[in-house]
């Protein structure tokens, strides 16, 4: 009788005290048990690295529970069935899941959707035909309700989300500003999106450098970031402005950061609002046709971050929430 | 020739650096110029003392352009015409307008309104009748709106507005919860207007005290005041909570406290929201007649904090700040 083949996973091990370490997390070998009946196996190729994976990573309240301790890291993944005890399933079939930092993931098929690859890249359902896209979609058309002629500005704009939403807003005839850390990135951002305008906030200017870019103000801020970044955009929000809150980066790794000026919620009386896509499982398919769509016909543009090798997700989680990546941070497994 | 009849009037003459005090307003006597075409002139019976005054001495963006130098303070005011060149008003009328700190107000009609002071006390149209009044039912109404079995939190809760969102909350269904300053407002606010709770502030265990009124979280907050009171209430907050932003009058005086925790609004997927009640004016004739109802049966109680005499107008406006009065703050000229 042959060994069991294996299996190679990555656990969270312990959780970060400020900034969370590589040291946090453990590569091991697994024996894969038979599928059972109604199970799926699927080979992963690409595994998503997202900002929400830093909050899972601390035993604190939020939308959803910590990660456990010596378990498999959560995570969006796409890949290919390569055996089946379920009927909904074929080998060979791509499909999207959940099944985290491994090689493969087994599952009795909730949550795990086929998809076609045929037009796009298997790697793209996890960017903008995915979580990222419908996450930008959402918060720009369901919180922001961008208006023709408004100013509506984006933090990491040239992440998965951020240019989304950039080139969402773009397209809804808004002025569009990305935040983005570097020269090299803005460019990417203004010149390849084809955003009005890019601050850089590593370029020591953050204030003035924003001024700048919004003369008319701000009407819609879509935040993937927090910390100075939200304070610096809330200190020009016109009157009626609307805040999507979609994720607070800064606060993820280490000491969150206040919101220094509250008053400004009602002397502008603002609308901040913060959401989850997976609580928005309406919109979805309204969302992911009109995302296809512009995918399709290369209105809607996208880049990614590739690390190669399951045991290359640990650093490039890290590097990502320091803002390394440029575009979707993925990682390549096949 | 009789000398022109005098007319008290209090001024702003400088604005404040960091707290407010008396030294910013002037008493002065002036002429009352014979009425012109058009014109009414009202003896102002009370004048209404509100949070949002404190913004207006500011030269500081906001809502509202700040009150002119050297002109009258502005602020809401009921009385009785004297004088009429304006064939919608006879003398006699009680109207409620927003005439300022004056003895005599001169209006051309725009912004008067007569009301009817044979039913209830012209001062409740300064309070549960008037803009504080509509100011809870919009934010709870509007915002909040509030579900039968949820806690609903309200600051400032002896005052004008708190006092009608907890009695409308609990009319709702809701477990009502306020915060005051001392033992006699909570007292009040849970022996008279039937709060299920109350948080003394003053007490020194704002959080502990907070966590043991609220065993089920906050769904709902009606914020009108700001600082370490918001912070305590929205680590409480359960998910998909609403906060309806009114007031940061601790914001108000002096340096500007931060939002903590501004994470929660993610994690909780907090709606946060400022609103001023004269840019919803089409609610208003629905929340009065809501309101009158119930004033007029007694299912809604009030109370009043009345200053003596026009000179009296500024350091009350300080207490109020201060949280000195106790319900509705007026001054009474009449």
């Amino acid at each position: 009788m042959a060994d069991a083949p294996l299996n190679r996973q990555i656990l969270l091990v312990s959780r970060p005290e400020g900034e969370a370490s590589v040291s946090n997390f453990k590569l091991v070998e697994t024996p894969l048990a038979p599928l059972a009946e109604g199970q799926v196996r699927v080979r992963n190729h690409y595994l998503s690295l997202d900002p929400y994976m830093r909050g899972r990573m601390d035993d604190a309240k939020s939308y959803a529970p910590p990660q456990p301790l010596n378990e498999v890291m959560i995570g969006g993944t796409v890949g290919v069935v390569s055996e089946s005890r379920n009927p909904k399933f074929a080998v060979g079939d791509s499909v999207v899941g959940m099944l985290g930092w491994q090689e493969y993931g087994t599952s009795d098929g909730t949550m795990l959707n086929q998809v076609d690859a045929s037009r796009v890249p298997l790697s793209a359902y996890l960017g903008a035909l995915g979580m990222p896209g419908v996450t930008a979609w959402y918060g720009l058309n369901g919180i922001i309700k961008p208006k023709t002629g408004e100013t509506v500005v984006v933090s990491a704009a040239s992440g998965a989300v951020g240019s989304v939403v950039g080139q969402l807003a773009k397209a809804a005839g808004c002025r569009a500003v990305g935040i983005a850390g570097g020269a090299e990135k803005c460019r990417y951002v203004v010149e390849t999106l084809g955003f009005d305008a890019c601050v850089d906030y590593k370029a020591g200017n953050l204030r003035a450098d924003l001024k700048a870019a919004v003369p008319d103000g701000i009407d819609g801020y879509f935040e993937n970031v927090g910390g100075e970044i939200l304070n610096a955009v809330l200190a020009r929000m016109n009157a009626f402005g609307r805040v999507a809150v979609c994720g607070m980066i800064s606060g993820y790794d280490g000491k969150p950061l206040p919101l220094d000026a509250p008053r400004l919620i009602l002397t502008q009386r603002l609308l901040l609002q913060g959401f989850i896509v997976y609580e928005h499982l309406d919109i979805w398919p309204q969302a992911l046709k009109d995302l296809g769509e512009r995918v399709a016909t290369k209105k809607l543009l996208f880049r990614e971050s590739i690390a190669e090798g399951l045991d290359k997700a640990p650093e490039a989680l890290l590097g990502m929430l320091r803002g390394k990546n440029f575009g979707k941070q993925l990682v390549k497994l096949v």
